[in-house]
């Protein structure tokens, strides 16, 4: 059974090139893409397909209409929420192996309910002032490769 | 004096939209931006502005004409080279404020002979073999953040 290494969920997103260079980051670390609902490009757009041609055939993705929706499928797990509002660092807490990463869409972020209803699973990536956010998919990128080395050095530690 | 938390070196970048998403990186993160010609876009074009327009101001950027004039600018500093073919890991090395890290182009990589004149400086970002490599912007994301973590982990065990 496939059992992915990690769930990337893109909350409403809107630039199709980030989705593209996003399902590159699932392919190489072995993560699933989830879409919800609306999006602002249709699955097929170029732009997506262009910033990942090679590797597109294995990508592991699907569509949610909604967030409801989405935790259906997922039941049993407890997502990660991505807001610059957060008051907990990315790097203070431990991630696992089949965790839900959740990110917001390029212009609004996450909405706020969503990141109340789960205070203890809000996390921030510290930047400075000057500029408002990251691009969205280097804000997957960085989380899933911390993820990743987290993992890998507590795998080191237990052999 | 303006002293860069890091020096992000983007060789002979192809595509504005990335560039633009590592300038916004880099503002983040307090990092200086140089980029190395030949160039696949103009400073101005509007895709390198639209992935950045809130922070371009704060950027902090210089365009060097080859690879000697950058490092005639960068003297007594050692880079760091990503590339595919190195053998080390990236989690495998100790990052440090000021540090220089160098970018090849999303088509080409960087160049052989420059990673492998510096042998102990190449670095990889561990991939799933699905795909040939991350999105340019995604990679520098990953290692920004990762040279941040580290000193701010050691600046804590050193107060």
């Amino acid at each position: 059974m496939y059992d992915p290494a990690l769930h990337i969920v893109l909350y409403q997103p809107e630039i199709p090139y980030n989705a593209g260079a996003v399902g590159r980051t699932c392919v190489a670390v072995g993560a699933k893409l989830w879409l919800v609902r609306p999006l602002g490009f249709r699955i097929d757009n170029r732009y997506m397909r262009r910033a990942g041609l090679d590797y597109w055939p294995h990508l592991v993705w699907e569509v949610a209409d909604h967030w409801d929706a989405l935790l259906q499928r997922l039941p049993d797990r407890r997502p990660w929420f991505f807001s610059k509002s957060a008051e907990t660092r990315y790097t203070d807490v431990e991630f696992q192996r089949g965790d839900v990463l959740v990110f917001g869409s390029e212009s609004a972020g996450l909405p706020r309910t969503m990141v109340e209803g789960y205070p203890d699973r809000a996390l921030r990536i510290p930047i400075r002032p000057e500029t408002r956010s990251l691009n969205l998919s280097v804000s997957v990128g960085i989380i899933a490769f911390e993820a990743r080395r987290q993992w890998e050095a507590k795998e080191k530690q237990e052999p």
